[in-house]
This record gives structure tokens, sequence and C-alpha cells, in this order.
């Protein structure tokens, strides 16, 4: 309960991993010498909170400090040195060489414990004008103060924001609020790579909605200035005149302190740690961007770039390191979600497209249903798209994407994995519900229903952007609906209504592959079960309908 | 897959559980022949609703139906037949004696399977004025019309709600938005007698606040009618005179049918069920408010009257009467949530309250954080009270009030529970994180990560209604905050700033059993950990700190 060992930990980094660390640490060690460096200004700040400041959603810059270098010492009398860098580590001579990059002096600090949390830094490609004002990268407090003046000063307001991942996206969405044209240029052919493509169109909607000039498929490929304007040429051979530049196109882990002192890497470059977040020198402990985290689908470790993983792991390795012991860190699920002005949109664990790339079986559904009951006012679709083994039913991820209760849903299912619960246990929770806040069935059971059937063998899911060409395909929403937004398909369309189905067999044929697609996956259901208890031979069901197959043409790059 | 077996299936109750089995026994089994009987008007409704429609919120009568008997009749071709009860189950005939109480006939219906979806009556005590006008309880469409007819005519518009339950408390919260002065009558010592009492307080305030005339400890124990008015005695003494009171005490189960017929019943007097929602007699299924389900903490059988429970049992059911088989049903934890205003309340498992009742050792962490990250506008603080094992740290149940999120940190733990998760679990949870949705550190996180540190022993937790007469109290509250809101103790409370200290352990008697809290229990640990390694001898922290303790004070009898 008391540890009164005055051991001595230098702690390389001071934001959200070092920081928790540092805090974690004192608790744990009241008599413990703890110094914790910082190569920048700024300890602990909230980097997630950056691009709000720029937009003017946060208005007070002081709120972007989690706990100030004076909080660090007073409360818990950490000896925190910023702009002061750890250039070397000594493991035989157990020291860290610093240099204060204030003083430029340098000096070897002893250390009985280390804990690494030197974050990664944003990347720049080597497109010309590595100089020149006006192009920037955001990862600290000191780059948005730099973008935030720039912005006031600039006559040409045109923003080019370069990367459609998170980060990217939200610079985007800030900058738009803040009243700038914006143009976001994303090499892939789709904005939020990391979900499947139908799921991340919404997001790309609300985008070009708020009026951002979106370009998918494309990339900067040359920078230059002159007369105060910033002349960029894309791939595409577009040029744009720009008054600012900001590149979100991702990290490389900072592991060169790591790795020039020997420790060990994984196949993702990041540093090797166990479930205490000690690297290969059990004296050296690392946390945050720059290690390499538990999976939980693959159970393999790789870098895992989230603000989550690296506070958690910070307050593990604190403790672990002052007392020798702690919980271990568990598994990581790259549980994440991002705001796209009134859209929301995230992932945990696996999607269609990382399973593959992953190499694992997995079976997907997807569903949309409200986020509280629909007869209540203010009911918001959420899309649902549930990765799950073919075999066990396991669940292995979920994509969300609407307006409200996205973070909620993401929360279950991560909760769920953590516990290797399958799509069996997630029809049977027990989820809070009352008109407002959920339904009775809610978006998740439903996900549950139609992967449990397809485990039974009771439905047969296709995914939405299956090529139907060689199939009798059925629609059987009300003409109606038929008519407003027609279902995307190569072969032609049989339209009968659910409600007419029963009475109408005849004109379909039995013996033929049979498609059923309704609005959103629901009748379909109903339909394909009637069908097959009349002898149809081959029934498949369109998951999400036609809203999601509608999504999957739009995302394609060609209607990007 | 399929089955083309023409059994006949008879069930009883057609809104929650009885539609979902309908509905799901016709997709199972194209063949049966399915007779739905409601004994009432409608069936399928949204009970959930009704309070809504009749404060406004909810306007299109309409959307209270959430499947008419036509659309059951049409899509699935189920023989709905309404005002229609089931008055006798002959189990040596198998044949379902009815009464069609249109046409006033009765009939013996053969069945193979029965699902019994009765469901619960709500209680009105005999205080006199049985069938005065203006009296009324609220379970169906029907009671519904008569009240909305009742509230716009009346010229006393004075309204008395008698419960302080979630109906109770939704139908004071409708009146209110709908203009109406509201008196509302508990008899017990707090509204939302689920919750324990300083978690129900956030909710009585905000009727109060709203104002709503609040009487605990108080119930109607007379009635009459004069002169249009409504004259009430409570037990208090106080007479009120209102245009209208409605029940919501609480309701019967509806178990009539099933025990003349030799169902077994268990000990809360609920239909006795399987796994499968077969009865005694493995014919007869039973699902909904009038059946015990297994309660996932205790592991014992007792009646949780939830829709969320009801429709996936009646889908369980449903499947297994035409197939023979299907999942099994899981726990219930009895995961609700009501709206008062602004403000959400809910629980899911276990109390401190209930585990003492049902005899459960187990320790309770109270942690306020806000919903999202501090720094990002519109954070606003949830208050969670985490259950948990003593001794494996199992967690047990969990209560939230606040006004946003409280929905999402429920479904997290009905989540974990249903899965046997720890708080370990809990601290380890990758959850989704971006500025407007969550904090690195969520809520959840802060209730695991202290609950974990009483189990591993760095913390002890005293509730924030302990009597602190014969200890050494220490408040780490900055001056500012002690002086706007002081700590109620028994005893003097030392005030010493946490940042001060370490400088000021000598005001302090380290031999004495010393209690440190703050506003919400974050500052008390940091202070309890430089007491307990400065050789003070038993340090203990006030659960939630000063912000608990005086919502359990304001929840006292007395200060109600």
């Amino acid at each position: 309960m008391t540890n009164t060992t005055p051991l001595k930990l230098v702690i390389v980094g001071g934001v959200a991993g070092g920081a928790s660390a540092a805090a974690r640490a004192r608790r744990m060690n009241e008599h413990a010498e703890i110094i914790l460096l910082e190569k920048d200004r700024d300890v602990s700040f909230a980097n997630c909170g950056l691009p709000y400041y720029l937009g003017g959603e946060i208005t007070d810059r002081n709120k972007l400090t989690v706990a100030s270098a004076d909080l660090l010492r007073k409360r818990f009398r950490i000896d925190v040195r910023t702009m002061t860098e750890a250039v070397a580590i000594n493991r035989d001579a157990r020291t860290v060489t610093v240099t204060n990059h204030t003083t430029n002096t340098t000096e070897d600090l002893p250390y009985d414990k280390v804990i690494l949390a030197p974050g990664a830094s944003p990347i720049r490609p080597p497109v010309g004008c590595d100089q020149c004002p006006g192009v920037f990268t955001l990862r600290n407090l000191h780059d948005t103060d730099d973008i935030h003046d720039h912005l006031d000063r600039i006559d040409n307001k045109h923003a080019l924001v370069v990367g459609g991942g998170y980060i990217g996206i939200e610079m985007a969405e800030q900058l738009v609020e803040r009243g700038h044209p914006v143009t976001l240029v994303e090499r892939a052919e789709q904005v939020l790579a990391l979900l499947d493509p139908e799921m991340a169109q919404p997001g790309a909607k609300a985008l070009t909605d708020n009026g951002i000039d979106l370009r998918t498929s494309d990339e900067v490929v040359n920078i230059e200035r002159s007369d105060n304007t910033i002349h960029a040429t894309l791939k595409s051979g577009a040029t744009l005149d720009v008054g600012i530049i900001i590149f979100g196109i991702g990290v490389i882990p900072n592991t060169k302190l790591a790795t020039d002192a020997g420790l060990d890497t994984g196949q993702t470059r990041g540093i090797t740690v166990d479930r205490y977040m000690r690297t290969s020198d059990p004296d050296i402990y690392a946390v945050g961007d720059a290690v390499e985290y538990v999976y939980g689908p693959t159970g393999q470790s790789m870098r895992i770039a989230l603000a989550g993983p690296a506070n958690r792991a910070g307050r593990i390795a604190g403790e672990h390191a002052v007392t020798g012991e702690s919980q271990p860190m568990g598994d990581v699920f790259g549980t994440s979600i991002v705001r796209v002005f009134n859209v929301a949109a995230g992932l945990t664990g696996l999607t269609a497209r990382s399973a593959e790339r992953f190499g694992i079986d997995a079976n997907t559904v997807t569903v949309i249903a409200n986020h509280h009951a629909g007869y209540f006012p203010g009911a918001k679709p959420v899309t649902l798209k549930l990765t799950y083994a073919p075999d066990t039913g396991k669940v292995l991820g979920a994509q969300a994407v609407g307006e409200q209760g996205i973070d909620k849903r993401l929360d279950v299912i991560a909760t769920l994995m953590a516990m290797n619960g399958t799509v069996r246990d997630l029809a049977n929770l027990d989820l809070a519900y009352a008109p407002p806040f959920g339904s009775a069935k809610d978006v998740l059971h439903m996900a549950a229903f139609a992967a449990s059937n397809q485990l039974d063998g009771f439905d047969t899911f296709l995914p939405a952007n299956t090529d139907l060409a060689d199939d009798q395909v059925v629609d059987v929403r009300t003409d109606a609906e038929v008519a407003k937004s027609p279902l995307p398909a190569e072969s032609a369309v049989t339209h009968i209504p659910l409600d007419d189905l029963r009475d109408r067999l005849g004109e379909l044929d039995a013996d033929r592959p049979t498609v059923v697609s309704c609005a959103s996956g629901l009748r379909s259901h109903v339909a394909a079960r009637i069908l097959l208890q009349n002898n149809f031979k081959a029934v498949f069901e369109l998951s999400g309908g036609a809203t999601i197959r509608n999504r999957a043409v739009a995302s394609q790059p060609a209607n990007a």
C-alpha cells in the first residue's frame, strides 16, 4: 500500500501517456523522484481538442491544458522540464542524456526506471515549399497557435486540407465553421478510410452538403508560394490557389530514442511492450502512439494511435514502474469516432475490409433503425454494420454512422468484444429503454437477430455491393418508395410489395437464385422467410436494402 | 429452415410480448395457424409512449401503434381477434376457451401450443370514488384517450399524480409540459425508489425545479367527488382539490388464467418459465410482465416488468413454439431509465439498497465526471455509482444520473454484467473517444479505477451518508469551493486545500481515523494517497465527495 522507495523515474514525453504515468506514479509512490521531460513547450494538453479551438468551438485556449506544468509540480511534485529532449538512453550506465533546448545544455540523468511516451510526428510529404509560411501540420499547441495566427492574417481564405482521416475531417469541418472555403483532398477512393465504403459515405455526404470541395483519389504533388498565395498542384492536374494548407495524412511513431537504445520494435514499427508496458528492457516502459498494443480481433500487436489507450497504458506503466506490479493492459480494439457536422461515424474492431486484409473469415450484416423509439420526436436512423465470425458468431467489430447515439452502440460492441461475446450474447443484452433513449428492440438487437438468423440458417445476407446480374431480384417496398429511390441493380428488378408477395408468388421463378431487397432489410427478411417456405431454392437478402446499396454506389470513385 | 407443420398456435395478449411472438412465429412457420387474442381494443401499441402523447410531445396518435391489427393480418397472416378474452385453458382437451366481448359469444379454440402474454394490471387502491370520472390509471390506448378527453374538459387544471416511479414521474412531467399545476404524492421517502436515495435526488430536484409540488412519505387515503372537483385526502392530513387523479403506483401480474390452469408460479407470484419461456406445461409458453425472468445479479427468478425483456422473450417463445428450438433467453438486469425534464436517471443490476435487501455483499463507489471532454462546450456531469463484489470485483450494478450520456453508461455496464465482467475489465474497456462524444478516461473508467484501487488496498471508500462524528475529517477543496458549499458533517471539518496538504500535515493527527473529501472524489484520492504514505494509520475517502454528501442530506425525508 505504501511504497517509500525513493527510486528515480524518468518519463520521456509529457502529454497523454506521459502525464498519466507521472500522476499515477506519484500517487503510488510519494517518495519517488519523478522527472517529466517534454521536448516542446507544453505538457498535458488536449490534442484532440486542437481543431475545435481553431474553429472557434472551444473559445478559451486555457481549456486546452488538461494539467499545467505548475499543477503537476505543486500537486504531484513532478519535476517537469519542458523544452528538454531525451537524446539517448544509456542502458549500461542507467542514465538518460537530455538536452535543454532553452539553455542549450546537456546532462545525464540517472534512472531506476524510464517510461517512454514519445508520441508520433505528423507526416509532411516532400512536395516542395518546406519552409513556406502557411503550410502546416497539426500536432501540438504551438502548431495550433501558428495556424490560428495565420488564419487571422490571410486574405485568401481558401483552405486546403490534405487527408480525409479523422484529423483532416475535423479540421475541414472547423474551417468551414470559421467561414473558410475548404478543399479536402484524399488519396484513397474515400474519406474515413478505416470504414467500409458505404459506411463512410454519409460522412462524405456531410462534407459536401456543407460546401466542402471534396476530392478523393487525388493528392498534392507540388506546392509553391508566391504573392502571398500558396499554389498547390494535384496529381489529377488540378491547381488550387489557397491561403493555407494543413496536412493531416498520418503520423510516424517517434521510436528513434528507443531503437537507438536497442529496444525491440514490432511488425508495425512500434516499440514492443508486454501487458505491463515493459519494453524488451524491463526497466524501460513505453506507452502511447509509439508502441504496439495487442489488437483484440487478431491477437497481434500493432500500433493504434489513439488517446484512450495512451491514457490507460500510461496509468499502468506509472504504477508498475514504481511498485513492480499493476493490472495488465487490456486488448485494444481501435474504437474511434469522429463528428462530421451533424453526422457521427466510427468503428470498433474489424470492418469487412480490414477482416479481409488480416485474412480473417468474417460475415457482416447491416441494419438501420432509429436511435430512440421511432414514435418519439427526434428519432434519427443509426446504420450499424456488424462483423462476426461465421462459425462461432463471435463479434469481431462494428461500424456505425448517424446523427445520434453512435458512440453508445460502438461502446456496447467494444465492451462485448472485450469479453469475447457472440451475436447470441448481443441479442440478449438488457439495454436501457425509455422512448427518449432507445427502443425495446435496439438497433444492436436487430443486428444481432439478423446475424443469428444467418448463423441458424434462416437467412443468407449479401453485402450491399454484390453484383446482382445473374439473380432474380425482388424489391418488396411499396410503389411510392420504389418510385422515389429505385434499387440500383445490374439486372431487371421485379417489384412486388411485401404484403402482396404471397398472392403473387407465381410471378417469380422458384428455381432461380433470388435476391430480396427493401428499404433497410426488415421487410426483406419477412419476404425471404415467405419465399424459403414456399419452395424457393436459394433466397438471399441484400443487407441494409436499397439504402445501403445506394450508399455503396454513391461511394464508388466514379460517383464521388 | 422450413417448417411446414400446420400447427395451431394461440397467443393470449397482443401487445409487446404477444405481438413479437406472433410475428416471429409466422416468420419461422409460414403454415402455422396463429390466433392472436387481445381482450382490449388495440394490439401492438407503444405503452411506453402513452404519457408523451398525453403531454403533447408525441402529437400524432397513430404513431402509438407499432403494428396495426391490419398489418398483422396482411403481412403476417395472423388471425387477430380483439375484444376477445381467453377465460380458460383446458389442458386435457387442449383448448382455450375464449369470450368475444363484442358479440358476447364463447368458444373453445383447439391448440397445439399456447403463448401467454397477459401483461399486468395497474393497481387502484381502495380509497373511495371507484367509479368517479377523473380518477385514472394508465395502461392502454383506451385509458390514454379517456385521460386526454378529461384533461381537455376540466376547469380545475390541478392534477394529482400518485406514485413517484417511472410512470408517475413521466406523467407528472408531461402534465407540467401541458400546462397543469401538478402535485406528486409518493408513499416512500423518495421518488425513484429503485435508486439509492442520493442517486434519486437530482431527479426529485428536477421535479420541484419545474414547479411540481412533490410530497414524499405521504399517500392518498380518501377520494371524494363533488361539484366537478375531486377531493383527495392524504395520510398527512393535507387535502387537495384537483381536476384529475392518475395512479401510477405499480402493477399486479395477470396470472389468473395461468394459475387456474394449474401452471406454476414463483416467489414473486409471476408465472414460472424456463430459458425458452416454457411454463410448467411445455406446450404453454409465457412472456412479459406476468412471468419471472432470471435476474442476473442473484441468479434467482423474479418479475421484471419492462418492455425490453418482454419483446425479446416474445421473440424466443414465438420461435420455440413453432420450431421446437431457439436460443435461450438471457439474464435480465432490470436495466431501466427515465427522463425527468432535463435529467435522466436509471439503473442496471444492483444498487446498494437492493444488494442489502438480497443479502449480497457489495461495495460501491460513486464518481462524477463529464459526459464528454470537459474542455469541449456543453459538457454535463454524469454521476455514476458502481456496485461490485468486494472479493472478486465482479460488477453487480450501476446507477447513473445526469443530463447527457446516462443511457450509454448504463448500457455498457449492462453489457459487462451479461458477460460476468469485473471492475478490472471495466477499467480496460476501449471506448469511443472524441471530444464531442466522451473522454479519454471516461466516467466508466474513473469508477473502475476507484473500485480497483479499493480492491488493491490503495483506497478505502465510505458511502456518502456515513456518520463522521468520530472521525478526523479533512476537506481538500479550495477556499472558494468550501465557502460556496460546505461539507455537511457531524464533526468539525479541517480545511486544507490539496496543494497545501504536504506542507500542513502537522495540523492533522496521523493516529486518528481520517476521512478526506473534496468536490467529487478525484482530489480526495490524491490526498488519501499522500496521507497513507506519510504514516497516517487509517485513511478513508468520502465517495463522490461533498457533492454526493449534499445530495444524500437533501434526500433525507426531513429535507425533502
